[in-house]
């Protein structure tokens, strides 16, 4: 690409929609924020106003449709990814996606083809992969440092539950939460999982079982090379935002600590103690999601592929599919098993 | 009973029989150390030499034979341990074995039952309940500082294997090494486990595999009360000995650390790092070890229940039971599967 | 102020130019780079290029004449702040400047009176102050957790030392690289220091002791209340910028560690280690720069004192001159000898 | 010595008495506990019953009247340390004597003399030469890890400040409590002191003051090679014994950690922690007794010199007198202005 910097519309501007316009307007040197569209019309005005960007639309399609426009950030809610995708594709559009691209799979490959057909780029918003924490793991196992891996934790806690409301409509934890723990697993091992046993239960919010969804879950992976995993989730820790992995090898193990907001130590007549960690998602991945949104516009001006495919938006769904099916039947599923592709 | 200390003849010297027999005979205030008996002529008569005992037996049963004797401790190989167990309780000995008491529930079953019978005091050799991590992480649970546990995750990793020689007769590795760990399972939540999902493998040393046992397990248990739990084994892992858990609960949440042979930390131009952890079972629990011998012998003297009971013996063999069966079949196995006092 | 936004000329575009320039360019709202001077003519061409500065000037005097001014940043050699200072200043631009104001005592007072007589807003280069870890400290002793404070140690060693050319106008060790500490220890204990006894060497660099100066030191600080504390500086930590305090008080006591640039640990046959920290004061303290920035604009545009005063500027240089002064004669000095004010 | 354990006879059944009798008796393989004497002949009594010894004598001259007691550990009050040395080394009879010797140069002078005429072997109670974290420090100095050393910082603080009563009879801070620091300072560095600064305060008890003492002190010192260096004093740390230190050098660095009870942190909604250290020197230190005697033991048996030689035991006593000097003074005091044998 001859230009020097992207213009980019954010489509959506909800929660994570405004963190990624406020870095694309301010914090990401290589692209410029052209213009915003969200169907909710005082708050896509009102976001204009604070960013300083003159487009504030409440039809997406009028950003797919202006030529100055090289890439979007879809950060809609989930269920309209698909479609967005497709129709800027189609407009010949750059795609950042937030996660997860569709709960359907069918969706997933009907978007993807699309995409592949037109030959824009596509990055799906799996963040925790531009983290100096989980980078500096990965890196540690491509570097060989641990040997190869036989066996790997994540624990991935949220501070707060989410709503029974939200719930009805974000797929399940599964899809909403552990999905960026699929990824990790994937992405830090460096192999494809092959068959996920969950188990899991209501133990936080009875409301949350009563709308069909769990709120604490722990899942055991087996992936393609033997190396077994388990992730574990938890919709509420009272100390915060639980982030952490470790990877052992046969060379050694490597894992990771929380972030914290400072680094002091307080001793007293009761404990020795920190403060809490970076309370949430917002606070704990402020930097990579500027580092992601950088990625991906150097992957479009420089003609590179992006780090984060469409194929790794689409295994993670086919992991959430087969851990519910597990804990439905109290079983280990196979990922082929659910996975329309395969069938 | 009437005695300030108890007198005590040691079965078996391998090496956790001399680890115990010097405790008693130097570290231990409430016992004296009056015997030692092994099939093994010379290695006896060199640790008699040792520690200063006079009697040094190859016939276990002389001990049994000695009025003189309160209290034996079983070091012997584990295919021994049943028999002896009913030999001393009929005897009127009490008695302190190390685990696993056997691996056949029906032996374990005859065994407790003539212990029960006469009366003699019984404590099997989970040392890590005596383990000041171990014992803080229960008490925090029953403290209430966790609240209600959810999650519990057990890592357990050798700096060595076994010989794979030492694999044929050790029962496997669940018997061999992962008993502790279901024994801790049990004692920090203070609840049953019901079913055990297993994965594992040969990633060490294709030996092992060779004699059917494995070197690399993870599994996920399901407790009565809901909460989930993993544990982590590895026959080696190249920084030592490694041995921590994790709960997390409603209120918050414990983990332990290794322990090290010092705080010192190093500062250069290449990291910032502390020394290995102490180095395997006998360094790591040297305290714990002196710590269970005086509560058995406290138990004895002040008439009081020993605290790890002889069901805190058999239960882990169930366990080791499930898992294999799990393996076999991968497939999640209920407790209540291979437990024949609940068929 | 009625503006929302402060219009800022950069003077000097050397290191720390840089930062505070592309900090104003591109993080922080409030503030717009407007303009950039420095002799070079070539460097401040090449900024302002890569920052989109329309004003690349070589004579700062162009700034202060510019009606849209609305202050300036001046970060120039040292022998110039005072001149600039006293220019802006008559020039009504508010002004931010690097540390320190000057090594001359009678330069500072001539500039704080001309200042203190315009009216305009001063603010001293201190960002430690803006750090988390050091606010953190200074909260906990406003908040009285650790209780009076008794004795407070200050560490902070540079990971490669300057070169002796460097410190040749640099002011000496005293007066570049302990006056942060100097002002840390005020800021801190919120006590003024009544006397220094100084002791160094020079044990990296011979180079260094050539030209007049020392490479490591330590001192001991007497406060005005009774609090005891040291300053611990080397100029060559081979395991790179080391920067920790600790206040100890009659209720606890408070540290703070270095920032990493990850949270990873790892473990493998030699050591259980983590990285080198973040390397030097502009990756360590790059948050601190652009948030002593916005406390200025900030200062300016609700128009309250500003965090770092032109006094908080001069004690340190007082500090530094006792310091010398302690170091030749070998005696605990107090700082009413050196201070002409008080003389 | 052809012996392969040592007869020893503890003098002084205070709280360090008691402490050196129990190891042993019960903890150390190469010593017998043959006899104890104190002048409180209820208290000689009643722990010659605990620790089932034969002889409780109320004047130590029986212990070295008796030819079958190889070696003395002197426990008694300090002021009574030169005499009994004197008196012991005439009988023939090695000597473990706890710190100080004396506070009078010319006592500790004359004694030495005698100790040297007679060729027993004399090792001073300085026990944290015996300690992994400081043996670590050293270790790695010597090794030539961390290079030349430039710095060294040492924190000791007490939970619990002594009665004003006595502060009367210890000799005063720097003799009590400094002296083991004083002595760390030169064991760990490998190089004498030559020049004391000390700075110090009543700011725990006033009534500390009364009596002529201090209770918060810090020092600095300067080394022979140059090596700077810092003593810090606190005799109340709320938060419990705080025993630390760090040494910098050309290499790199090493500092040790507190140790504590546990290796567990608790993380819940108020602070992510871990318990107090262990709470005094009994705790902290409990394996450092039992080492030194071991080694003294081993020096005498093995007809080796002991590692804290009447030389060891005599500098930290110059070192406090001379620290208490600058106390008076306000001024850096060279130790050869209080060393007798330097004038």
């Amino acid at each position: 690409m001859s230009k020097t910097r992207l213009n980019v519309g954010v489509i959506g501007t909800g929660m994570i929609g405004k963190v990624h316009a406020e870095n694309i307007a301010f914090r990401v040197p290589e692209v410029n924020l052209r213009s915003i569209a969200d169907v909710n019309q005082q708050a896509v005005l009102d976001l204009a106003e604070q960013l300083h960007v003159s487009k504030a639309l409440t039809d997406y399609h009028e950003i797919l449709a202006d030529p100055s426009i090289d890439a979007v950030a879809i950060c809609s809610s989930t269920d309209t990814h698909a479609q967005i995708i497709c129709d800027a594709a189609r407009a010949g559009k750059h795609i950042f996606c937030e996660k997860p691209i569709s709960y359907d799979l069918q969706k997933i490959d009907a978007a993807l083809a699309i995409v592949n057909g037109t030959g824009v780029k596509l990055q799906i918003g799996f963040n925790r992969r531009f983290d100096p924490n989980f980078t500096r793991v990965r890196k540690a196992i491509v570097d060989g440092v641990i040997g190869e891996p036989h066996l790997i934790h994540i624990i991935s806690r949220d501070p707060e539950p989410p709503t029974p409301e939200y719930c009805k409509t974000s797929g399940g934890i599964f899809m909403d939460m552990t999905i960026h723990d699929f990824d990790m697993a994937r992405y830090l091992v460096g192999k494809e999982v092959v068959e996920i046993y969950a188990g899991g239960g209501v133990r936080i919010d009875p409301e949350i079982g009563k709308v069909g969804d769990l709120d604490t879950v722990l899942m055991m992976l087996k992936f393609e090379d033997g190396t077994l995993g388990t992730i574990d989730n938890s919709e509420k820790a009272t100390y915060g935002y639980d982030q952490r992995v470790e990877v052992f090898g046969s060379k050694g193990a490597i894992h990771i600590n929380n972030n914290y907001p400072n680094a002091a130590i307080i001793s007293d007549g009761t404990s020795i103690r920190h403060d809490l960690p970076l309370y949430f998602f917002i606070e704990r991945y402020a930097n990579s999601y500027i580092a992601e949104v950088r990625a991906f516009a150097q992957a479009v001006l420089l003609e590179k592929p992006t780090l984060v495919s469409g194929l790794d938006g689409r295994v993670p769904v086919v992991m959430g599919l087969a851990a519910r099916k597990s804990i439905d039947e109290n079983r280990p599923v196979k990922l082929s098993e659910v996975d329309i592709a395969r069938r």
